[in-house]
């Protein structure tokens, strides 16, 4: 329901989060599994072959099956009904030991990993942009504010230096991400498959590229609040970004400025900080959905509801916490840094001698930047 | 990004807070703008039929707007700027002396009114079952769980009317909400409608049927805050009912099951209570937006990022309160009430003997909601 | 746990929120359903005499109780029991009826009107001083600011009126919360006080001057929540003051500051805006705890585990939201406003000419003020 | 202003995250800081033996520093002049270089190693509870349950493997956390120190036992992220617990109950499983102080109001998670089964014959265990 979701988020993130991104990443699983449960000896070949033929997302409706699936309370089971139906004789081989979770658990695993992609870029770019700033403005002196009071001389070099750290250890953490595959069947027991379960469950993850969990995790959603937590995390660096440079670009401080583009309807000479706020509008939202991914409550071996919330929460955190990063990015790769401004506005009591230790952390920052890349 | 959103959303819904709703929405915001100026003889009727003449929604692309607003961080500006195309040359008379936050929070209102009307009918009929439930089983008894565990006898009317008040009491308070107009120009002053200014705010209003602030509320959210609470315990009321569904549907309490529908894929047997959980599922995420339109900090005279979060967690927060009260109303529309189960599944310490202030409750629910509705 | 309580929150609404005021809530709940079932012929007078005799806090020990109660899960029980002890040979009409939640749901009321009249109190003199600032300064002009920049003149009465109406506006709300009385004995049938019991329930009501619920709310916390949802916004309104200040008292603005006081231990020149930092600070907890109120999932009759983590978010949210405004009001009490700093500031392209709206709004936010008062 | 704190946290984490601890911890910081400040030859050894002779907790009062505090906003302003009155001559070289951040950071980072140490323990004794009930119980048959509705079989054991594995994850990553040092002086360029500044860092981190962080995290709240996350994980792997037993103890399903202790005011025969409902409680309230520690915004080198609320938050959330883990303990420890009714409960759909997978999950899961220790 993303209200003007092109102002927040860029094309490519909202593609790769959209319904569609998720059918096709619910075919893949189907796919997966049918390959995997081949290998197995447990589908022909042939079957594993018309499944795969059948797993084309442009075969399916996804509008269709959400309408379809309203009464069983997910796309799932319309879909494996439609996929049936196209694989035709060989259609008892379809989902074979398999439940719904496993395949939208699998397929969420996916749109992450697509999405993790495109937001490590991101961040790659702004942390980039981050270190230029940290080694030009090295020495260049400013004030650095403490309960926005200015306090004593600082670098700009050292405050980019900062936001530059916090990029790289949110880049860390989201690469550190695990992304299981699961596959449990109906109630985590691989019961249909039989002695042969845990083989499939291996070949499955492999299949997909994705880790092999210990157990199944319909109902422990570790997992999710591991990436949850790295999603948010990323926002926050992103948010931090937007947020240092609207109160540097306050019209009574001026010591930055965006690229022109923040125009005001009712105030054409205005020049605002737009890319900052949006970076700190997306991240507010990611903050949000990180939070409905972390605290569910998941009875049994499989949530009455609290699951069921975490597709569209995945969903905007993933597309909000790039569409920080990609804010943040923008703001900084056309940043204007009026050095003069910095000095300028310096009260008296500062004292702008002694920049030792903020020029080190500098190169502490770009040192460390450079180890991680 | 709600994914899958016709799984949780009515379709009414759905298109009642859609970009194009909140199009249509701004359109009548600046239409009403141009009339009430019109009226206090600012802006020639002339001027102010050629502005109603291009307020057709058919004429703009939101998307487009989404996408043009990118650089300005929202899509009224580019929209004014089509709309002074579409005006031809009384265009200066657009939008006059109003901001980009006039419309859009003159917009959020309309849509609120909106949705709060399809939103009032269901709880209405949500109140009615409850009601005929409450009527029907003012006397049967089961077995009062506290904890979880079974506490003493009460009567399934006695649950309904528990219910039933609820969901009173919610409709109650989504009622009450008021909903103001916005009018304060480039920062809150007014300044450049002049003398005027108070005038055309309240003709503004009139025109809308919103009510007339004392002062704008561009950074003071007090009412999108008492309009997130109101949504927020209309979502919880619906899904306590879906949590007490799940619970007495359970295979071993058997005492209520949803009518048919939910089946699973990889089990045929099963009997889901989807609607039930669909109501958990929709107030959960319900419940994270409304943090995000209540704990907002809005900066002097307009936030930078705080409001801009604000429309998407509004939007979702209608539909999904609206989806978690349609889900529950359908959960107990078709709800089978098995009593003999209730029964007898009352363990021996229990004593239904004495059930009369059960009933009595559930007469004071029923005129409670009768003097309600 | 809070930590520092004293930094945040004045002795007063510490001691209004503190064990030992849940213990006091307690016992004249117990007292007021001797004496309500007294007065229905249900225990003689001499029981509830001995029963009020023994309901003085100084008998009891609030931290045993919570240790003995770790096993039972509430401290009601072991109160009840040493309640008993101290009753003597009456022992048997204690507690009569009633349920361990009609106790603390009951007491949370009676702590939440304490607290409710100390924040209407502090609310009202923060109203009053924002009166004042809007009414001495209705003609001050300065710089409205809009996404940080400046936008177009205001005056700082305009900014002043603004904070008033949210202020009257979180008063109202806040005294318009209905504080039920609980009472539905163990699952909310009044079962063991037979016919009597919905008489009971009445006059226990009065007793505690609560008001009479139509059924019990043991496990429907929309009272709670709308409680929840006031102080909330009432936390929000002095927020909103805390953060205009620290944006007005930064260095390179100055056109506020607060009352000597904000030291640092690393740069005496400093001067923090500590007060209005306080208020936000305060706000932000009060937001979190609020969200744990208007989000839990209640079981059946009652709930395992949701209602348990209410009590001290109760508990904190109250003293929260009342630091928040006590903040708010100091640091508007002895703010310093410097009125040729505000002009100064006003870029070229701001014109003070037009202020008649602005004044406008003033004063029809101090009529408004008047008439709530 | 936890409320019936002994309910829900033991007396050791209690006292651990205790304003007596934060002085304790802040006086420690102080001698580090002293004595690497003489190892560097800024402090002559003997100041820095006077100094660590005044860092004596028993010296001050805590309510009376926060009393104090309340004007500078914290309470390390009047324990720093408290300390160079109690340290007399050498005065001068108490907090040397410092400011009031780094002595709370550093602080909170000692606070949450010392709980991390009791949560590990208390995780640890978890883990191998949930391990031995997932041994003995490999093959005991019990209907697996999705949405609340028997599915398939499973065992016991495997219900147990996934508790084990998730207990295992969530000590993984609380090991995992990083805990640095913050010395950053007033604003995070350690100019006071001069040239010696990194080397005062290094010598202090060392001193301390914390990591040597990059740069100054003062305004980059990642590792309170990271930790708030972990404590997190940790809470919804017990509240996870809680609500399985929870559920298996409801008096239609019986499959398990409590020690002996959950007795009710009302009700004596209820048996209550009230250690489940202590963790869902506690995780409750932890997941919403580790929202405050997430999604804050800290304004350019020290934020005017986050930084001010995350101190309570980390307290809560420190004792809170804790408190869920021992819940979780002690109610599994335990924990009665009762396999006779896991087996009459299997409705007749389910086919208890095919376990092997089930099994083979156990294994999985134990050997995890195993290499995880």
């Amino acid at each position: 329901m993303t209200s003007f979701a092109p102002l927040f988020v860029p094309a490519a993130l909202r593609a790769a989060v959209s319904d569609d991104a998720w059918l096709a990443a619910m075919l893949d699983v189907e796919q997966a599994l049918a390959e995997a449960e081949a290998d197995a000896g447990l589908v022909p070949p042939a079957a594993a072959a018309a499944i795969a033929d059948a797993c084309r997302p442009d075969l399916y409706d996804v509008a269709e099956l959400c309408e379809q699936g309203r009464v069983s309370g997910n796309p799932v089971e319309p879909l494996v009904r439609a996929l049936r139906e196209h694989t035709g004789e060989d259609a008892r081989y379809v989902h074979l030991g398999a439940t719904t979770q496993d395949v939208l658990d699998s397929a969420s695993m996916l749109v992450a990993r697509n999405v993790r992609e495109l937001v490590d870029e991101e961040l790659t770019t702004l942390a980039d942009v981050c270190s230029r700033l940290a080694e030009e403005h090295r020495s260049t002196p400013l004030a650095a504010r403490t309960l926005l009071q200015q306090a004593v001389a600082t670098t700009f070099g050292g405050k980019a230096a900062g936001w530059l750290v916090a990029v790289v250890e949110a880049r860390a953490r989201l690469r550190a991400v695990r992304l299981p595959a699961q596959l449990g069947g109906a109630a985590g027991t691989l019961a249909p498959l039989g002695a042969q379960g845990i083989h499939v469950l291996r070949l499955f993850a492999r299949q997909l590229r994705l880790e092999e969990p210990v157990v199944p995790w319909h109902a422990h959603r570790w997992p999710l609040a591991e990436l949850a937590a790295a999603l948010d995390a990323v926002a926050a660096a992103a948010a931090k970004i937007g947020l240092d440079v609207v109160l540097l670009a306050q019209t009574e401080v001026g010591e930055v400025s965006e690229a022109p583009g923040g125009v005001s309807t009712a105030m054409p000479h205005k020049h605002n900080p737009m890319r900052a706020v949006r970076a700190r509008a997306c991240a507010r939202l990611a903050h949000a959905s990180a939070g409905v991914l972390t605290g569910g409550e998941h009875e049994h071996e499989r949530a009455a509801g609290h699951w069921h919330a975490e597709w569209s929460a995945l969903s905007d955190l993933l597309a909000l916490s790039g569409g920080a990063v990609d804010a943040a990015r923008e703001c900084l790769e056309g940043l204007r840094v009026d050095t003069a401004r910095m000095r300028a506005n310096m009260s008296g009591d500062l004292d702008a001698g002694d920049l030792g230790s903020a020029e080190a952390f500098v190169d502490r920052a770009l040192a460390f930047y450079r180890a991680a890349a």
